[in-house]
């Protein structure tokens, strides 16, 4: 019997809509039980009456949103594993509506300093992790501990890798031989780095626009738009939820796929994302994918899913079929990472605080190593934390192996992160000596580190080939620990730069 | 509840088999309304009868299109909005029976020197946007104006450029320290950049081969197989419409999704595939496409998709939900392209023409900047006509964006557009110092400009590396636009071009 | 009618169960076929007791296999052409149950040094081809003519391609200005290369482990996790059938998706997913897979997929809709390879044996060419054999193609491979001008072929740029055979090793 399923299932789409419409639509619209119609609040029908016809888009997806068929109030019947709000009540006047524009855009309203008047409301247009944490508290408590929360200011108030900021984004001239950088503006800024990384959103003031229904006074913002992890908002607070969970769907099918974290986790300087999809578990996410729940909360092993994705390893609750908990769910990603993997010249044990600006190695650098790998200690977590954390992650693996397998696994990548280590100090001893012979210029010299051919290349050896390779090792996708950015361009780069060093030492000789 | 849901399909479709068969079978059969089914012509009849059995493949491709289950007389009775076909009406002869082989494959036998007697019919093989305007006629004169169209000539008949295929894929000899380049052969050529861009297909004639059905005379073709979107017919017509909708299924789905856009424009010279799927879109996409409907005649935004694809934003009938078009289908995909950011030296103004060889810079070469990124402007399009196609593409954005938001992100397109240029600027004046200082040969030396190690890390800078990051910004990419082939590798490269200039010098200076 | 079908599908789905729940559990449980239900063996029964709640995730993964709804007795009363199983009979014992955990997990308890007594039951952890070869005989063997099998040794027992493996992943150390060499550790090699090609995996004794059943005797093993295609096991067989047919679901739509040779495919090296992904045929498959039915036996073309994945052209029974056969089914996948393109300096006839250790070149190397690209002709297949080979590939193609159009195809690939051996001795010429000039040291010397950087940018111009332009060639994905790792970074590299040896002659110049 040779049946086209695809097809098979439109004529049947067809066939049913006649013969039982009523039933559907008596079953099927946007209810949150099987009771009466969850409805949304007056005012946010005032805002639907318009934005309706001038932003579609956006309604249409928020109509298709969790948030459009529940409301508070019956979120907090369901059992406890089953909720997706932290909050153990809400306000009266939230409680009974679906979440919708006004929920959110007139939330906090005096905290906000874009709040401004819109057709008689008090709306304001960045809705930040304030807003979200009237129903979701936890999530946002637990996401502020992440680095990631503080993504801006590690990268912009930290000297050193401002620096590398600059000489990676700005613009060289090349005048008399000589190349000189120009520091980016704040326009390369936001599109490049802080894309993920997070602008600082101000609000400019009112200005005047002409829309479909007339002209409107509207808010006009610098560092806008932007949605990245550690962004800045008009209200202090930091972060933007809407970076994994996407505006106006808030889906916690999105989230969960790996995709939302790919958005940034995908350059040669953070490879999961390539990682995961060449190893077996993104193989079978590939492959098996469509047959998955990736709405069930609790979600459970085996039945909602039979590979892990970034999710479920970093975030998510996860049960048995038979309702056993594997792991909490959690938005403070690294409670499960002994290790800090990737950013940094050398591996080391995860920063205490998410604020990263505060360390200081024995250079008296902002960093958690020192040039030579030796890490500052005080800044950073210990070896019980560390075990703690390994063993977090470890019980998630055990869903589905056995404690050998885990722990073969687990041997490799501590393996991996010592050797890559020691390669990575290989690689500065080179720049080391094209400092110490003259034909480079570093910190001592008051030069930047990351200026030069050279530099670059050592910048290569650790932020994409020690990276790539370390997260293949972590996540079991060889590819990128060998020939895709790893193991083979990191001895490569080596021996490049060797060759280089010998170069540049040729071209100044003849200048002495 | 926990019920697989694709085991439960199964199950219900053993069942249903049982009990609805007749039910589906008159509902569901080929026909293209309610009505009576429509039919194949006889003598696309006479077609499959053999053809099922001698290339199965295609034909059960073609009977799952709509090619295959409509008639023109059945579209022209739709509204307007809803129509897939251009032409108002046309002849008896087409117009009753579905579209099948005969339809496309005997069409225009005159015009086709292709043309071969094939069990009685005048049969061509190669289908030319002549015979599809037969039916889409706006279509094939829309896309007559893209670039792509004469995406062969301006990449072959444009000695610059032929000169870069030639060094790129060229076959290089090295002889006493020296390299030379021997051309690339037809095949080579074929096989490389006219992949995308076009081969010259010329008939050659009748041969006899075997066959399943015993022995014919059958045509033979130079540049054949080929699909390219500048593809140069024997009837003297530019384009394969197969290049986006292949053949036999001609499915607006898959020209709507990208991985057709994506299978020529992935490369480093042109990510705009890689750009997306990192995007926030392209994640919405990955995320939620298997809810959407590609395949709804208008597309309405919100409501059939919730991200833009590519065709979204270049090419398709978009409306909003209550009907109002937000987009007119365009198969002329730089109608709302103001500038054009890959395949040069500098982004510039779109050209006004689609055939670009006919473009003389102030140096007298057929580019559209000099090589200090001076604009050939009298053969680019204007501020104005750059405004206006702006503003179309920004009506798109205006589905689900506020114009704050949609201003902001343009406003660093704009930015990316000036400082990518500046950036290619100082990558050329490094090479224009080689050529001065007698280390290089460029072309007032009688030599390629594109042979010389140095001058192949100065193609890079603008063909890989500028144009990543334009379409990165363009897109909101951000990857595409630091670390993987953005600005980081722009800066290392001139970082590395400054030094190498050095080390060409110390070489030739002891040479002298 | 604007039904948005995914939830459609969900409200249906709610509908149903509760009319036709009995009739669903009636004919839609876990048997085989309309009969009684196929049940899990006694012991499988017991293991399940426990690995439900110990490892549930596989546990739900097996229960959503075949393998669990199907026993070799009911498989073996399909007609031969919808077999899976190619034994043409089982054991009694085995005949009448499911395959489940003890069918596979207790199997020629004698064969296997690891079988431990586990709860009453003699259990290995480790299952190996001669265990699946009880069900899938012919599978086995064929598979074991495959490189692959081998894929261990021919690397590690190679002294020349181990050497590539040392200098490409061992640990480069930098002291005196010189770069010496570390041999890679048993982690590292597992962790990369050995990921891929397979680890030695021994039984190193029992070791008690507290579980959540209470402390017991578990197996330990050296080079354990592993999956290679290659693996060495404890029993002595070779290679891994869950390399591609994952544990514990063991998919055929799973193997028939792209992603599961994406996973040791992919990279620079052997780039044929990523090729795949950017030609037409892998376009037609993103767009469509969805409509494809991945399960069915045979595979018909046209009905159930309307491109190839790796596995229709490589491996899977295809017939045509009325059942003729367009290629049978093979685990020996170079039963269609007339070339082997990757992997050496040099495209060559594919090997007789998959021991390839065994070869010996006119320079006494185990490889299959000389340095100048001459084939070792008496350990390759000849003409004949290559021209069967072709045209077991073209029957493929001939599904979906002309004659005419897969003929123009296969030329271009054969120019490719003899260009891209012509480009390989160029690159090999300046390689040894280097050795001969002095400037880099060769076997000659006793030095590596593959530690210093000329010799890697020489490596990177076979093993990445000749492998993908060939790959590109061979399944029409464009991108790859010209900026994307192919022919513009083959010229590119070729021309910096033209310079790089002017340096390192400048360099060494000096110093005489």
């Amino acid at each position: 019997m040779d049946i086209n399923q695809g097809g098979f299932m439109m004529h049947w789409g067809k066939f049913f809509c006649f013969v039982f419409m009523s039933t559907l639509f008596l079953t099927g619209s946007s209810s949150d039980t099987w009771g009466a119609p969850a409805k949304p609040s007056q005012a946010t029908e005032t805002c639907l009456a318009c934005h309706r016809a001038v932003t579609p888009g956006i309604v249409s997806d928020w109509e298709n949103s969790y948030h459009s068929t529940s409301t508070p109030a019956a979120a907090l019947e369901k059992a406890k594993r089953e909720r997706r709000m932290s909050a153990a009540q809400v306000s009266d006047e939230v409680s009974g509506h679906v979440v919708g524009c006004a929920e959110c855009h007139t939330a906090n309203p005096d905290a906000h300093p874009d709040t401004f008047d819109h057709n008689g409301f008090k709306v304001h247009t960045v809705v930040t992790p304030a807003d979200c944490a009237v129903c979701h508290p936890t999530e946002v408590d637990q996401y502020s501990h992440n680095i990631m929360a503080q993504a801006y200011g590690n990268l912009n108030h930290n000297p050193v890798y401002h620096d590398l900021v600059e000489m990676s984004i700005g613009t060289q001239k090349f005048a008399n031989g000589e190349l000189s950088v120009d520091p980016p503006n704040i326009d390369t800024e936001s599109d490049a780095c802080n894309y993920c990384h997070g602008t600082v959103v101000e609000f400019q003031g009112l200005e005047e626009r002409s829309t479909g229904m007339g002209t409107m006074s509207l808010p006009k913002y610098s560092g806008w738009p932007n949605q990245g992890v550690g962004r800045i908002n008009p209200d202090g607070t930091k972060g933007s939820c809407a970076a994994c969970h996407t505006r106006h769907n808030f889906s916690i099918e999105m989230a969960r796929k790996p995709y939302t974290c790919g958005e940034c986790h995908k350059g040669p300087d953070v490879p999961a994302y390539k990682v995961y999809m060449v190893s077996k578990h993104g193989n079978i996410y590939n492959s098996h994918w469509k047959d998955w729940d990736f709405k069930a909360v609790p979600w459970v092993a085996g039945e909602d899913f039979t590979a892990p994705t970034c999710a479920t390893c970093h975030a998510s609750l996860v049960v048995t079929p038979t309702g056993e908990v594997i792991s909490e769910r959690t938005h403070q990603f690294n409670d499960r990472s002994a290790w800090r993997i990737f950013g940094l010249p050398y591996a080391h044990a995860h920063p205490k605080d998410a604020d990263t600006t505060k360390i200081k190695n024995s250079d008296g650098l902002p960093l958690p190593t020192s040039l030579d790998g030796t890490p500052a200690t005080e800044y950073l977590i210990d070896e019980n934390e560390q075990n703690k954390r390994r063993a977090t992650m470890k019980r998630v693996c055990s869903a589905c192996h056995s404690e050998g397998w885990t722990n073969g696994h687990f041997e490799r990548f501590e393996n991996t992160i010592q050797i890559m280590n020691e390669k990575t100090l290989t690689s500065t001893g080179i720049l080391l000596e094209a400092y110490n012979s003259g034909v480079a210029n570093g910190l001592a010299d008051g030069d930047s580190l990351f200026n030069e051919a050279l530099e670059k290349k050592w910048v290569e050896t650790w932020l994409f080939y020690a990276n790539s390779t370390r997260f293949s090792s972590a996540m079991a996708g060889a590819d990128y620990g060998v020939f895709a950015n790893g193991r083979w361009y990191m001895n490569k780069t080596i021996a490049e730069m060797a060759d280089w060093l010998e170069m540049l030492k040729k071209i100044h000789d003849d200048e002495d």
